[in-house]
């Protein structure tokens, strides 16, 4: 493998010192780009495209060739899994991911059977490779997964959901099956994220973006449980123990604290919670990754270097900091505002560090 | 007027000990309930049950024919401020708040009129009467309005929205029409919760559905500052300055001290954050309303007993519980749910409090 030209992400997930803060955007391989929507038109639809090694590889590095961004990020879906399982996945656009087989009673999710990783999820190692071989040491490679009760949402309600009716019902109605569900699921992500580290990932994320519809104890139990248990393993097996691992719950900020103390190296946070308060209640236990609210987007450039300068400054001359927006970007983004926010972020920073030495 | 025979919620709201804790519930005169569904159909279309002061108030009433809540809410939509203002409301069933005019640029701002509460709004005015009269002193009636934050949102995009893409626009690129905005609508948000004081309504709640949409700092900018001035306008008026006041921002776990501080009497929670936590963290200041996952409902009776018997547990047999949802009752839940949760909060809770004494 070539090596690492640009290691800002991973001494910043590591809480070392770094010249500019590191910056990647969730859903940065996305239709907010012309040249996403043209390949994702050559793919005929959204699974295929991800399914295609070359397609997802092409994607993944698209927004590296317009912005100096710090990071790659593998381009797949969080449902992958699932998917695998034999759930039957379905992502049309404008409806949004469906499973033709959902979970709906506890006979099902005892029968759940593992995935076939090597085997059917090979498509994503596959693509991992090529990215690896592609990007040729220039940043490195994110992997990433769904949170296991992210997961389980989606599994037991067919797809999305506005009020999660039929998973909270398993919850709060038998949650012992809630917990072989969660359980199952975990056991798959660890394998799942592994893999990932086996074929190059060079870091690897879990969102987490359910979790935040869950009252506290619910929260404690159904979701933080099981991301303890990704990162314990994670940091106990020698194959991935060195790989940064950044933990992100949307709408989490009351439990950040929680996350932080599960063993990860990083943890994301949306744009509700100030960066700088944030920081003092995690100390230096972690890395945060965040946290513009991805709507500033849709202002003037002036007002986007602005926000990228208040959230730089607010983390303030420390390492440990990612910056990110506290979502995926929107699609209907223009891409000159992204150009605008990676540069504010490391000049902005790289004055921030040079004033502090 | 009757006098009034049910006065817990009153005396929870102003945090005198009561014998147990009231209990009513977010959209309780709603689609949950058969007897609603058949006088909407009666009425044609949602804005015609709102407009129609009979019709209002059969609505209102219903719930409290099943279940010995504590508390009527006027049957009304936050929506009818803008309405007034000239914006043409539609609400359909399946696509929800639509307005034929939305506010897309400065000029509109500036030229938007106050409403004529008596007259356009005088429907709403009507509705309380006619309720008072019915209630005939059983319980309080509670009058409310949405928060200028979350009108605005509306009033802006034109309906509801996902990403906040206009508004936030808004906000970002042009922060002077934005305050604009809102100190308009929060001239108007005062003179009706004014009015409906007048006309009865015996304890006030303003809705701010969208604030926790928001970062920190945009929050506390542009929808905390109006809710403040609200609860200071109400309390410095001898006619409103006795009648309890409910904020509540969904998703305002983090910014609870602030809400607080406003000079509100009460704080609705959401089912995020632990109502223990929460009064820790607001101390004897202010009541506190919720904070039941909405979702706890789809699940079996023994569980949503279960779950009620917790909440007041956890509250403890402190003065200044009012029981709710953390937010609006789904209309696919079991009204025999609601029978059952309204007699465990009151039954615990009345042990709880002999316990105590």
């Amino acid at each position: 493998m070539s090596p690492l030209l640009n290691d800002r992400l991973l001494r910043a997930l590591r809480r070392e010192p770094v010249d500019r803060t590191p910056v990647w955007i969730m859903r940065q391989a996305g239709r907010y780009l012309p040249e996403y929507r043209a390949t994702r038109a050559q793919a005929g639809d959204f699974l295929t495209l991800c399914k295609t090694p070359e397609l997802a590889c092409e994607v993944t590095l698209q927004p590296l060739r317009r912005f100096p961004l710090d990071a790659a990020i593998l381009f797949s879906d969080i449902l992958t899994i699932p998917d695998a399982m034999g759930l039957g996945l379905t992502l049309d656009e404008g409806v949004g991911p469906r499973f033709e087989r959902p979970l709906r009673d506890a006979a099902s999710i005892r029968t759940l059977p593992a995935p076939d990783i090597a085997g059917d999820l090979g498509y994503v190692l596959d693509a991992v490779r090529l990215i690896r071989r592609e990007l040729d040491g220039k940043v490195p490679l994110i992997g990433f997964s769904g949170s296991p009760w992210t997961l389980a949402t989606y599994m037991v309600e067919g797809g999305g959901s506005k009020d999660f009716a039929r998973v909270k019902g398993l919850v709060y109605d038998d949650p012992d099956s809630a917990r072989l569900l969660l359980e199952k699921v975990t056991a798959s992500v660890i394998d799942y994220l592994r893999a990932q580290v086996e074929a190059g990932v060079q870091a690897l994320m879990v969102f987490d973006t359910w979790g935040g519809a869950l009252s506290t104890p619910a929260y404690r139990d159904f979701s933080l449980t099981y991301l303890a248990k990704i990162a314990g393993a994670l940091k106990g097996d020698p194959v991935t123990a060195e790989i940064p691992l950044t933990l992100f719950t949307k709408g989490g900020g009351l439990w950040l604290e929680e996350i932080a103390a599960t063993g990860c190296d990083c943890v994301g946070v949306d744009w509700t919670l100030p960066l700088g308060a944030a920081r003092m209640r995690v100390g230096d236990r972690v890395a945060l990754q965040g946290n513009m609210d991805p709507a500033v987007l849709y202002a003037g450039e002036e007002r986007v270097v602005a926000e990228a300068e208040r959230i730089v400054a607010e983390f303030g001359a420390h390492p440990g900091h990612v910056f990110n927006l506290g979502h995926g970007i929107h699609p209907a983004i223009d891409p000159g505002r992204v150009a605008a926010l990676v540069d504010a972020v490391h000049e902005s920073s790289a004055a921030l560090f040079s004033n502090g030495t």
